[in-house]
């Protein structure tokens, strides 16, 4: 069911892999929802996926970027409005890599070149598409700027590494910039930080199908999937939220609530 | 512009003693997005409001409850339930009284019965509706409930008085009840903790004004009023949040997440 | 092993009802470490508990008190003064009882009259204390007041039914009460949210003994002891924290850190 | 006074530029309380710094030490054993470095390079120092260590720039290091997060002295200085506080839970 929540609104969308990815739906809902919109990936995430036919049923463009790249994304943020006819009204950064967790490289002893590495792709590069987007005016007021996240930034999950800390970064980034860019232009910029999904990225971590599972016996409703997570996006890119900036929203179920829950409580008592 | 978010969704709205009311909005809003609801405010409230007004705009029926009355809440929701033809929808809390705010008692003095009567209405009233809805069976699966609050919850404002701990109690119960009402039925239940507003009970507050305009310029897309707050009420009360549980949700034009404003630092400078 | 830093100081001490008592653990360590004080607990409690033992071995005297009852706290406060012969230095409430709980009574059941028992004993008992001792001027220039809680009050566990939301309450009162008397009369007043404990208040919680072993499993360094808590409390006592005020510190082991252990997984995946 | 807290234990205090600085306070007080220790700082700062007056007053080696180095922190630890004759028994990370806020660049045109350099010395460090440790296994069971931070991590501070998003990562790093830190070798790690203090790093921040008056008139007990800051941290290097662990601590004279003061409304009614 749509709405026409987004009609007429005009977004960039990065981090669509494939029909798993959070931003696959988000693009999707976006298209029902009424709105135009540039994908974009880095060029070696883009061999990997399936884009193009996410590009033809939504009737969007591709572009390439490098989100660490000011050049690339000056060209996607000036490419994006020429298409579009127009400012951008929303921005979806869904970017994140860890060649540490990759690796499966214990924690403790991280390799600092890939740490300092898994920052500028999955940190720095928030700072640098809204930098880049802020000096070129590129966002239309009250636009909508989210970032994806997970809770690693607030409590320890062992097998999340370095993630952990460079989501911590990337949630700041978002009320640092909230506030400079909200007070100028009226941007909001907000973080959902979303239950552990099933994604190619989520899956990829060691461990993750032990953890979804005791997440998903934790949340009372259960862990939120990609497409439910996609629905909530598009409220944030809507005009009804106007006023809700520098946040971090818990799109998970209701696990960062709970403490513990009787499910848990009955498993480990076997 | 309406989407028809709410379209064929039944309510139960308290606390819209005038047009300057969040409830008041959020009624309004509600009544555009095609939900169709019950008003309804404690017996004395309803004298001084013009609630009429908006029941005959929003073609609904009133049903007046002490909201500290089982009695009067069981009422409430069977009837609500018959009027509106089946199980309810959604459900915004927005009831607070503090007579020691009231009659402008220092905290450090409260009178403890005061207190205890403030709790009972702007808190434990709020466990009771839920009580009550939840032994009647009468809130439908993913069912949503909204209640009110104030960062005084988290930080102190002196003028806030007693309301600061019972605010806190209030989101407390929200994510109580939200687990056992989410694991049960899906129902979610969040808080949605607002601007300063210029409602009757906010500008009733001894020094509202003056914190009015200090808060107004620490945010930097400034203090959310009560329109953009009911526009913020009915995304949750949609489909499209309906993984959103347990939460605290600050609807503030990014106050909360701001340390200080550079408007602040010159105003304070000069 | 002691330090003296607590020499000189004059205290008051609640909630000290047998050996496993964290308030028990406290009374000895603030000996050790120089201080005099006053135990207190309800009449009630006393004739369960050994607090005479305690009395004896500290050097201290006994004084009944209902924490409820303003003349009971008056008469506590006035003759602590006397007794100890200046004003208090540090005061620890331990204070807390849900019938709900002892009963057994499923949250969203919740009888609301003792609800309300529960906020009246374990929330408003510490605005009642700090109330009177502000109003008699009890308190020296920098007296250090503590309150034990837990961490349901900010993540809901089934089992601890309504003290949640009465925690939240008290974790509230301390940052309400700490802003007003720390402005006046330079007292700080914070709350410690200890790991699940074997007192005999949480050894009587359904489900306590599964609930400790799962926290065990979750922090880093376990679940601290009522020991390590007293020596926790005795630090924020100390002139060397001087500036801490109106906080939650958890003390914990690393629990309220920790989203999922390495343990626990393993445990899970068995 | 002294209470011989630290006594037999060894440490390493980085940071300590000159008399204002906090580790500098905490350098002597450490060694009041009967702590042996080697100072330590990047060879440039000591250039500046009057660190030989506080080596020959607490009787300490001085052994420089590039954090970003892995080399230089290599020698560090082992060295600071031979030195001290065993095991590190606490550290204080009290390193940050900014060169977007030195030359004054507006945060959202924040330079990269300068970013990532920020990142390395302020944040990363922390990592690379325990990393080290952790391989040399050179901190003591029960171990505690503490890096400074600024409450920038969470609200933002518009002249606080790209530090704010730096301390928030150092304070997951705390986070992260401390669960598997804490669960092999019980070493815990915490963070400090401090008022605005007159450090030579302080009052080199553009609008320092304004934000500093406002920070001391919304805190109920006013700005914490540089010497209760350094008792602060004593107390974390204490056996007295073991099982306190991967918290950010907030010594800010309450500060952090104020949400406007008496005192600040009037001036800004003025």
């Amino acid at each position: 069911m749509a709405y026409n929540l987004l009609k007429g609104k005009r977004g960039i969308i990065t981090g669509a892999l494939n029909e798993n990815s959070i931003a696959w739906k988000v693009a999707e809902k976006a298209h029902e929802e009424g709105a135009t919109f540039v994908l974009t990936n880095a060029p070696v995430a883009m061999r990997m996926g399936e884009m193009d036919a996410l590009a033809e049923k939504t009737n969007s463009k591709i572009i390439p970027a490098d989100a660490t790249s000011i050049d690339d994304l000056t060209n996607l943020f000036t490419e994006s409005q020429e298409i579009l006819g127009g400012k951008i009204d929303f921005v979806l950064h869904s970017i994140g890599m860890s060649i540490n967790m990759r690796k499966s490289i214990p924690y403790t002893e991280s390799n600092h070149e890939f740490f300092m590495k898994g920052i500028d792709i999955s940190a720095l590069s928030f700072h640098k598409m809204l930098s880049v987007a802020k000096k070129l005016d590129a966002i239309s007021e009250w636009g909508s700027v989210v970032a994806l996240t997970y809770m690693a930034a607030q409590r320890t999950y062992p097998f999340y590494t370095d993630m952990a800390d460079i989501k911590a970064m990337l949630e700041s980034i978002a009320r640092s910039f909230g506030y400079h860019y909200g007070l100028e232009k009226k941007v909001r910029i907000n973080t959902v930080s979303q239950s552990p999904t099933k994604t190619t990225a989520g899956t990829g971590i060691k461990g993750f199908g032990d953890f979804f599972e005791y997440a998903n016996a934790i949340a009372p409703l259960g862990n939120a999937d990609a497409e439910s997570c996609a629905d909530y996006c598009i409220t944030l890119f809507s005009d009804l939220t106007r006023m809700v900036t520098m946040q971090n929203l818990f799109h998970d179920g209701g696990y960062s609530s709970t403490g513990v829950s009787i499910d848990v409580m009955k498993k480990l008592g076997e």
